[in-house]
């Protein structure tokens, strides 16, 4: 929420086109495929020839997010990155998303175009249009849905289920520092709830902070496929953890998977943050989810294209699907891999 | 919610692949068009050469309905509709959904199957497949959030911009039910929160409480234009009441508008019904909503074509711009056209 020297104009002065056409008025449509956005039924597509991607998330107040440490803007940017995440998880591009909005009217005009400000942000960094939406009252929390579109020619989509026994289980970036910059908010909001005059600790945390509070979704890496002429068997991006989306894509492909807990990527602050909080930093990356980088499979003869690369990461592969969900451990044991951010998430509620 | 009777199975009793699977398994795609459901990041539809056109609506508790007496089935039927009343609008045919739920754990699975039995039931009767979406915890009530996506060919779509002056302005069916049946619903279940004994009569408005409570969007009008060889040259659907939509078209065809009050189709119902609260049938059909009738404009050239349908009035036509939105009542006395229903909405929150 802006802060109480900040104007606030109540929601319900805005006339009867008010809300909508002052939107309208920051939006430029860029990409040619984009015919027609706010302002009618329904925003029009022109596919162009390709097939076309749809995906759909929803974020909502005290579950997703705090607005306590969450500024308006990061939210919204945030909302629409998670949505162009599964968009790119496809090997598509995405071009258009549409946002629907409950709000309250605790929330002043103000925070409202701070929300669309960082969708808006997001949308220019990533070259995608904010074609339509719906705007209405809650009674209670923000609860903010975006669906994204996306492009690709057919043969070069990548599903969930392509996998491939003895196909190599690849990671983008590194894993579990959404989660634990989470832990760190949540500490230091723990800290200000108890004494209001102490001053909110985030020093050298920069880096899983940002993950947690501005994640990026990786168009570089779809990029990246491009170039190198590698098209993954199966693609699934991180959300809910990796344990979670190893098993979706093994379970959609009809097979097992095996990672190595050895290979797992992980930041140094990750590593040092979860040793703080007395957290096993293998098991942050596996259930801590958020991270929102990719994880697919590639043929053992692609293992070239991404060898030596400091985007990604061999951390196992595929087995037969009698052989389950396996997580090695430094020292060799075998471990059944379990999915709990899921779970513990639905929980919540 | 389902009485007590019911089994109540927990949410968080659905494992990791629980809820998505339970859904999917429910859910065969109809439409040629739809290459991949549920079960991956995204939806996957080939556009087959056609246009897309996307629109997306959200439903909150306590703001959109109210369970005390909108049975699950009936919400989730309504969800799906009214999104794809805005494809209609669009003179486009809707092809698939998606829809993301935001729900509290005091819905027991059984709930959620309610729910969407209710929107595959709409989405069988529309010949929509429901192609993916997210089911996610909510801190406090139900949230739907549906996107629909239809196809047309590019030169059969209808904008609300393309009006012309001295253009006729017509709508389907009649005005008002729904608003009617929502204010005979209010008043039962404050006559039953008094005194829990008393039976809700609901006797004699079974029309009206149907549009409430199972509107339809009109697939069948889209189908006549095509017979009929009728283009209209602007429309939009009915969902916040005759006069704001009406101004909708004249606003974006930057044109005025004039209403006659004495054309404005309503049902003898919703006239009775209007009259036993002491209401103005006419404010109801200008202001009430939750019609889902469509509005639109034709040539005068066009008129043989709509005369004399039982499915089709002529309310009006269109005006230049400086002559404002006017309605003209029964003795002939012009009045500003006021669109209520949209800001007394957004103050309801």
């Amino acid at each position: 929420m802006p802060d109480t020297s900040t104007p606030r104009t109540e929601l319900s002065t805005l006339g009867e086109f008010g809300l909508i056409d002052r939107l309208a008025r920051r939006i430029e449509l860029a990409d040619p495929s984009s015919l027609q956005g706010i302002g009618d039924d329904a925003a029009v597509i022109d596919p162009q020839g390709l097939i076309q991607v749809v995906t759909t998330d929803m974020l909502v107040e005290r579950v997703h997010f705090d607005l306590a440490y969450m500024p308006l803007k990061h939210l919204g940017y945030k909302a629409i990155v998670v949505n162009l995440s599964d968009v790119y998880a496809m090997n598509a591009r995405p071009r258009q998303v549409v946002v629907s909005l409950a709000l309250s009217n605790r929330f002043p005009v103000e925070a409202v175009d701070e929300l669309y400000e960082g969708m808006l942000t997001a949308c220019r960094a990533y070259g995608v249009d904010l074609v339509g939406g719906d705007t209405t009252s809650s009674t209670s929390g923000l609860v903010i849905s975006v669906t994204a579109i996306g492009a690709a020619k057919k043969e070069d989509l990548v599903y969930r289920h392509g996998a491939q026994e003895n196909d190599l289980l690849v990671v983008s970036g590194d894993l579990g520092g959404a989660y634990m910059g989470l832990q760190v908010l949540e500490r230091e909001k723990a800290v200000f709830q108890q004494d209001p005059n102490v001053q909110p600790d985030l020093s050298g945390h920069d880096y899983i902070l940002g993950r947690q509070l501005r994640p990026e979704a990786r168009q570089d890496v779809i990029a990246m496929f491009a170039e190198l002429g590698l098209r993954p068997t199966a693609m699934i991006d991180i959300s809910d953890g990796l344990a979670s989306e190893a098993m979706h894509l093994a379970h959609r492909s009809g097979l097992g998977v095996r990672i190595y807990e050895e290979k797992i990527p992980l930041d140094p602050t990750t590593i040092s943050t979860a040793r703080d909080f007395g957290l096993d930093p293998t098991m942050c990356a596996l259930n801590g989810g958020e991270d929102y980088e990719l994880l697919f499979t590639i043929a053992q003869g692609d293992y070239d294209k991404v060898k030596g690369s400091p985007h990604f990461t061999v951390i196992g592969h595929m087995t037969d699907q009698a052989s389950g969900y396996q997580l090695v451990d430094r020292h060799g044991g075998q471990h059944e891999l379990r999915a709990q951010g899921w779970d513990a998430f639905l929980n919540k509620g």
